[in-house]
Protein backbone atom coordinates (compact mmCIF):
# COMPACT_ATOMS: atom_id res chain seq x y z
CA UNK A 1 0.00 0.00 0.00
CA UNK A 2 1.45 3.50 -1.08
CA UNK A 3 2.60 5.67 1.71
CA UNK A 4 2.16 8.97 3.27
CA UNK A 5 4.89 10.99 4.46
CA UNK A 6 5.20 14.39 6.07
CA UNK A 7 8.02 17.01 5.76
CA UNK A 8 8.49 19.88 8.43
CA UNK A 9 9.84 22.80 7.03
CA UNK A 10 11.15 25.25 9.32
CA UNK A 11 11.43 23.44 12.35
CA UNK A 12 12.25 25.57 15.33
CA UNK A 13 13.03 23.28 18.11
CA UNK A 14 11.82 25.72 20.95
CA UNK A 15 9.08 28.37 19.17
CA UNK A 16 7.51 25.43 17.33
CA UNK A 17 7.42 22.74 19.41
CA UNK A 18 3.65 22.02 19.75
CA UNK A 19 3.02 23.14 16.79
CA UNK A 20 5.00 21.00 15.42
CA UNK A 21 3.71 18.15 17.38
CA UNK A 22 0.50 18.96 16.13
CA UNK A 23 1.61 18.13 12.99
CA UNK A 24 2.89 15.08 13.52
CA UNK A 25 0.04 13.35 15.98
CA UNK A 26 -2.10 15.21 12.83
CA UNK A 27 -0.57 13.10 10.35
CA UNK A 28 -0.37 10.11 12.31
CA UNK A 29 -3.96 10.33 13.43
CA UNK A 30 -5.12 10.77 10.10
CA UNK A 31 -3.28 7.76 8.61
CA UNK A 32 0.30 9.16 7.39
CA UNK A 33 3.47 6.93 7.76
CA UNK A 34 5.76 9.12 9.20
CA UNK A 35 7.23 12.25 9.40
CA UNK A 36 10.69 13.99 8.55
CA UNK A 37 11.81 17.58 10.19
CA UNK A 38 14.37 19.26 9.04
CA UNK A 39 16.13 20.55 12.49
CA UNK A 40 17.12 17.91 15.15
CA UNK A 41 14.75 17.96 18.04
CA UNK A 42 15.38 14.92 20.09
CA UNK A 43 12.50 16.07 22.61
CA UNK A 44 10.14 16.12 19.63
CA UNK A 45 10.81 12.23 18.49
CA UNK A 46 10.27 11.12 21.90
CA UNK A 47 6.82 12.70 22.56
CA UNK A 48 6.28 11.61 19.06
CA UNK A 49 7.25 8.22 19.42
CA UNK A 50 5.88 7.84 23.31
CA UNK A 51 2.30 8.74 21.34
CA UNK A 52 2.77 5.95 18.94
CA UNK A 53 3.66 3.78 20.92
CA UNK A 54 1.04 3.96 23.53
CA UNK A 55 -1.61 4.08 21.26
CA UNK A 56 0.16 1.71 18.23
CA UNK A 57 0.76 1.55 14.83
CA UNK A 58 4.31 2.21 13.20
CA UNK A 59 4.23 5.73 12.70
CA UNK A 60 7.83 7.30 12.07
CA UNK A 61 9.37 10.08 13.13
CA UNK A 62 12.91 11.28 12.04
CA UNK A 63 13.71 15.00 12.61
CA UNK A 64 17.65 15.81 11.52
CA UNK A 65 16.00 15.23 7.45
CA UNK A 66 16.33 18.29 4.90
CA UNK A 67 13.61 18.28 2.72
CA UNK A 68 16.56 17.78 -0.07
CA UNK A 69 17.08 14.83 1.44
CA UNK A 70 13.82 13.53 1.97
CA UNK A 71 12.90 14.26 -1.71
CA UNK A 72 15.94 13.19 -3.00
CA UNK A 73 15.57 9.40 -3.25
CA UNK A 74 11.69 9.82 -2.98
CA UNK A 75 9.74 8.17 -5.41
CA UNK A 76 6.65 9.33 -5.11
CA UNK A 77 4.46 12.91 -5.66
CA UNK A 78 5.72 15.62 -3.74
CA UNK A 79 2.64 18.07 -2.82
CA UNK A 80 3.37 21.37 -0.75
CA UNK A 81 0.49 22.76 1.10
CA UNK A 82 0.91 26.45 0.98
CA UNK A 83 -2.05 29.17 1.03
CA UNK A 84 -0.92 31.05 -2.59
CA UNK A 85 -1.28 27.33 -3.81
CA UNK A 86 -3.96 25.78 -6.49
CA UNK A 87 -7.46 25.51 -5.02
CA UNK A 88 -8.21 22.29 -3.12
CA UNK A 89 -11.34 21.03 -5.77
CA UNK A 90 -8.94 21.55 -7.98
CA UNK A 91 -5.08 20.10 -6.95
CA UNK A 92 -6.08 16.83 -4.67
CA UNK A 93 -7.63 14.72 -8.25
CA UNK A 94 -3.96 15.40 -9.52
CA UNK A 95 -2.76 13.58 -6.04
CA UNK A 96 -1.94 9.75 -7.12
CA UNK A 97 -3.76 7.25 -4.75
CA UNK A 98 -1.61 4.47 -6.12
CA UNK A 99 1.73 6.09 -5.17
CA UNK A 100 3.70 7.50 -2.28
CA UNK A 101 3.03 10.99 -2.03
CA UNK A 102 5.20 13.49 0.51
CA UNK A 103 3.43 16.16 1.81
CA UNK A 104 5.34 19.31 2.99
CA UNK A 105 4.26 21.55 5.44
CA UNK A 106 6.36 24.66 6.38
CA UNK A 107 6.78 26.82 8.99
CA UNK A 108 6.33 30.90 8.48
CA UNK A 109 8.66 31.16 5.86
CA UNK A 110 9.23 28.17 3.35
CA UNK A 111 12.50 29.15 0.26
CA UNK A 112 10.92 29.52 -2.97
CA UNK A 113 12.89 26.57 -4.26
CA UNK A 114 10.40 24.03 -2.71
CA UNK A 115 7.45 26.03 -4.58
CA UNK A 116 9.45 25.08 -7.63
CA UNK A 117 10.43 21.84 -6.65
CA UNK A 118 7.57 20.06 -5.23
CA UNK A 119 5.11 18.99 -7.85
CA UNK A 120 2.41 20.01 -6.68
CA UNK A 121 1.08 23.06 -4.79
CA UNK A 122 -1.78 23.21 -3.31
CA UNK A 123 -4.16 25.14 -1.18
CA UNK A 124 -6.66 24.87 1.49
CA UNK A 125 -8.17 27.84 1.06
CA UNK A 126 -6.53 31.38 0.67
CA UNK A 127 -6.66 32.47 3.97
CA UNK A 128 -3.67 32.74 6.39
CA UNK A 129 -4.26 29.77 8.74
CA UNK A 130 -2.67 27.03 10.08
CA UNK A 131 -0.60 24.15 8.45
CA UNK A 132 -2.26 21.65 11.07
CA UNK A 133 -5.57 22.80 9.52
CA UNK A 134 -4.51 21.96 5.93
CA UNK A 135 -2.33 18.90 6.62
CA UNK A 136 -6.17 17.51 8.50
CA UNK A 137 -7.99 18.64 5.74
CA UNK A 138 -5.73 17.39 3.04
CA UNK A 139 -5.25 14.03 4.29
CA UNK A 140 -9.27 13.82 5.37
CA UNK A 141 -10.09 14.42 2.27
CA UNK A 142 -7.34 12.58 0.32
CA UNK A 143 -7.75 8.99 2.58
CA UNK A 144 -11.83 9.86 2.52
CA UNK A 145 -11.44 9.72 6.64
CA UNK A 146 -11.12 6.10 6.63
CA UNK A 147 -8.27 6.18 8.76
CA UNK A 148 -9.82 8.03 11.71
CA UNK A 149 -11.21 5.15 13.84
CA UNK A 150 -8.54 2.10 12.35
CA UNK A 151 -7.95 -0.02 14.97
CA UNK A 152 -4.11 0.41 16.07
CA UNK A 153 -3.34 -2.43 18.37
CA UNK A 154 -1.83 0.02 20.84
CA UNK A 155 -1.97 -0.54 24.84
CA UNK A 156 -4.05 2.25 24.96
CA UNK A 157 -7.56 3.05 23.14
CA UNK A 158 -10.65 5.11 23.09
CA UNK A 159 -13.77 3.80 22.33
CA UNK A 160 -16.14 6.64 21.10
CA UNK A 161 -18.90 7.67 23.43
CA UNK A 162 -21.58 10.22 23.35
CA UNK A 163 -21.22 11.84 26.86
CA UNK A 164 -18.10 10.32 28.62
CA UNK A 165 -14.39 8.85 28.61
CA UNK A 166 -14.00 5.35 27.93
CA UNK A 167 -10.39 4.19 27.82
CA UNK A 168 -9.50 0.62 27.36
CA UNK A 169 -5.80 0.46 28.38
CA UNK A 170 -4.27 -3.51 27.86
CA UNK A 171 -1.35 -4.19 30.05
CA UNK A 172 1.89 -4.49 27.84
CA UNK B 1 -27.64 32.56 8.30
CA UNK B 2 -26.80 30.76 11.51
CA UNK B 3 -23.53 31.41 12.46
CA UNK B 4 -20.87 29.56 13.71
CA UNK B 5 -18.79 30.51 16.85
CA UNK B 6 -15.92 28.72 18.56
CA UNK B 7 -15.45 28.50 21.97
CA UNK B 8 -11.97 27.94 22.98
CA UNK B 9 -11.11 26.36 26.98
CA UNK B 10 -8.08 26.47 29.05
CA UNK B 11 -6.35 29.20 26.88
CA UNK B 12 -2.68 29.95 28.81
CA UNK B 13 -1.42 32.90 27.13
CA UNK B 14 2.50 32.20 27.20
CA UNK B 15 1.92 28.51 26.17
CA UNK B 16 -1.08 28.22 24.05
CA UNK B 17 -0.53 31.68 21.90
CA UNK B 18 0.72 29.91 19.01
CA UNK B 19 -2.06 26.99 19.24
CA UNK B 20 -4.99 29.25 19.79
CA UNK B 21 -3.54 31.22 17.16
CA UNK B 22 -4.32 28.47 14.96
CA UNK B 23 -7.55 27.90 16.47
CA UNK B 24 -8.56 31.24 15.80
CA UNK B 25 -7.63 31.56 12.20
CA UNK B 26 -8.55 28.26 11.09
CA UNK B 27 -12.44 29.10 12.33
CA UNK B 28 -11.83 32.31 10.57
CA UNK B 29 -10.53 30.49 7.38
CA UNK B 30 -13.29 27.71 6.53
CA UNK B 31 -15.98 30.32 7.68
CA UNK B 32 -16.82 31.07 11.43
CA UNK B 33 -17.95 34.14 12.55
CA UNK B 34 -16.17 34.37 15.50
CA UNK B 35 -13.94 32.88 18.09
CA UNK B 36 -14.50 33.28 22.61
CA UNK B 37 -11.54 32.39 24.54
CA UNK B 38 -11.73 32.02 28.23
CA UNK B 39 -8.40 33.65 29.45
CA UNK B 40 -8.45 37.43 28.57
CA UNK B 41 -5.50 38.04 26.27
CA UNK B 42 -5.04 41.46 24.47
CA UNK B 43 -2.26 40.38 22.54
CA UNK B 44 -4.26 37.11 20.65
CA UNK B 45 -7.02 39.64 20.15
CA UNK B 46 -5.07 42.15 18.34
CA UNK B 47 -2.83 39.73 16.42
CA UNK B 48 -6.29 37.59 15.14
CA UNK B 49 -8.05 41.20 14.16
CA UNK B 50 -4.35 42.44 12.19
CA UNK B 51 -5.18 39.56 10.01
CA UNK B 52 -9.23 40.12 9.94
CA UNK B 53 -8.21 43.11 8.94
CA UNK B 54 -5.88 43.21 6.40
CA UNK B 55 -7.80 39.63 4.45
CA UNK B 56 -11.20 41.02 5.23
CA UNK B 57 -14.63 39.72 6.36
CA UNK B 58 -16.01 40.19 9.54
CA UNK B 59 -14.49 37.49 12.31
CA UNK B 60 -15.06 38.66 15.58
CA UNK B 61 -12.47 37.57 18.48
CA UNK B 62 -13.65 37.92 22.40
CA UNK B 63 -10.60 36.74 24.89
CA UNK B 64 -11.96 36.84 28.70
CA UNK B 65 -15.32 34.98 27.81
CA UNK B 66 -15.79 31.42 29.56
CA UNK B 67 -17.47 28.96 28.84
CA UNK B 68 -20.69 29.32 30.93
CA UNK B 69 -20.86 32.83 30.13
CA UNK B 70 -20.07 31.98 26.27
CA UNK B 71 -23.13 29.26 26.31
CA UNK B 72 -25.37 30.96 29.34
CA UNK B 73 -27.31 32.84 26.40
CA UNK B 74 -26.38 31.14 23.34
CA UNK B 75 -29.21 29.96 21.33
CA UNK B 76 -27.87 27.02 19.07
CA UNK B 77 -26.52 23.61 19.66
CA UNK B 78 -22.96 23.38 21.51
CA UNK B 79 -20.58 20.98 19.87
CA UNK B 80 -17.16 19.56 22.02
CA UNK B 81 -14.75 18.35 19.83
CA UNK B 82 -12.93 15.43 22.35
CA UNK B 83 -10.94 12.24 21.14
CA UNK B 84 -13.60 10.56 23.35
CA UNK B 85 -16.38 11.88 21.71
CA UNK B 86 -18.48 10.05 19.18
CA UNK B 87 -17.50 8.94 15.40
CA UNK B 88 -18.07 11.80 13.31
CA UNK B 89 -19.74 10.33 10.68
CA UNK B 90 -22.30 9.52 13.57
CA UNK B 91 -22.18 13.12 15.03
CA UNK B 92 -22.02 15.14 12.15
CA UNK B 93 -25.35 14.39 10.91
CA UNK B 94 -27.12 15.49 14.12
CA UNK B 95 -25.46 18.90 13.82
CA UNK B 96 -28.33 21.34 12.56
CA UNK B 97 -27.56 23.20 9.44
CA UNK B 98 -30.43 25.36 10.27
CA UNK B 99 -29.01 26.95 13.59
CA UNK B 100 -26.53 28.58 15.43
CA UNK B 101 -23.55 26.20 16.68
CA UNK B 102 -20.91 26.55 18.98
CA UNK B 103 -18.07 24.38 18.65
CA UNK B 104 -15.94 23.91 22.10
CA UNK B 105 -12.16 22.97 21.85
CA UNK B 106 -10.09 22.33 25.13
CA UNK B 107 -6.62 22.69 25.37
CA UNK B 108 -5.25 20.04 27.26
CA UNK B 109 -7.20 19.41 30.00
CA UNK B 110 -11.36 20.16 29.86
CA UNK B 111 -13.86 20.01 32.84
CA UNK B 112 -16.09 17.10 32.79
CA UNK B 113 -18.74 19.61 33.11
CA UNK B 114 -18.04 20.79 29.67
CA UNK B 115 -18.87 17.10 28.52
CA UNK B 116 -22.14 17.27 30.37
CA UNK B 117 -23.02 20.49 29.13
CA UNK B 118 -22.38 20.12 25.42
CA UNK B 119 -25.06 19.41 23.22
CA UNK B 120 -22.67 16.66 21.27
CA UNK B 121 -19.18 15.10 21.50
CA UNK B 122 -17.84 14.60 18.93
CA UNK B 123 -14.42 12.96 17.64
CA UNK B 124 -12.28 13.35 15.07
CA UNK B 125 -10.76 9.93 15.12
CA UNK B 126 -10.29 8.40 18.52
CA UNK B 127 -6.13 9.09 18.36
CA UNK B 128 -4.50 11.75 20.47
CA UNK B 129 -3.61 14.46 18.05
CA UNK B 130 -4.34 18.20 17.41
CA UNK B 131 -7.87 20.24 18.06
CA UNK B 132 -6.67 22.49 15.00
CA UNK B 133 -6.75 19.00 13.00
CA UNK B 134 -10.07 18.39 14.28
CA UNK B 135 -11.74 21.41 14.11
CA UNK B 136 -10.65 21.83 10.85
CA UNK B 137 -12.28 18.79 9.70
CA UNK B 138 -15.09 19.16 11.22
CA UNK B 139 -15.57 22.78 9.76
CA UNK B 140 -14.51 21.50 5.98
CA UNK B 141 -17.25 18.64 6.36
CA UNK B 142 -19.90 20.62 7.95
CA UNK B 143 -19.22 23.40 5.59
CA UNK B 144 -18.47 21.30 2.34
CA UNK B 145 -15.60 23.83 1.97
CA UNK B 146 -17.92 26.45 0.53
CA UNK B 147 -15.85 29.31 2.58
CA UNK B 148 -12.65 28.52 1.32
CA UNK B 149 -11.70 30.60 -1.52
CA UNK B 150 -14.65 33.34 -0.75
CA UNK B 151 -14.06 36.75 -1.77
CA UNK B 152 -13.78 38.52 1.59
CA UNK B 153 -12.73 42.54 0.25
CA UNK B 154 -9.68 42.53 2.20
CA UNK B 155 -6.82 44.85 0.93
CA UNK B 156 -4.99 41.57 0.65
CA UNK B 157 -5.89 38.80 -0.95
CA UNK B 158 -4.20 35.62 -2.86
CA UNK B 159 -5.10 33.94 -6.11
CA UNK B 160 -4.35 30.23 -6.28
CA UNK B 161 -1.53 29.38 -8.14
CA UNK B 162 0.22 26.29 -9.43
CA UNK B 163 3.62 27.36 -8.87
CA UNK B 164 4.24 31.15 -7.61
CA UNK B 165 2.39 33.64 -5.27
CA UNK B 166 0.37 35.98 -6.20
CA UNK B 167 -1.09 38.67 -3.55
CA UNK B 168 -3.41 41.71 -4.88
CA UNK B 169 -3.06 44.51 -2.75
CA UNK B 170 -5.44 47.21 -2.55
CA UNK B 171 -4.90 50.70 -1.16
CA UNK B 172 -6.77 51.09 1.99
Amino acid sequence: MPGIWVMRIGHRPQRDKRVTTHVALTARAMGASGIFVDTPDPVLEENVRSVAERFGGSFRVKTGVGWKDALKDFDGVSVQLTMYGQKLDEGLPKIPQDRDIMIIVGAEKVPFEVYERADLNISVGNQPHSEIAALAVLLDRFTAGKNLYSERDGNMSVVPNERGKTVVERPS
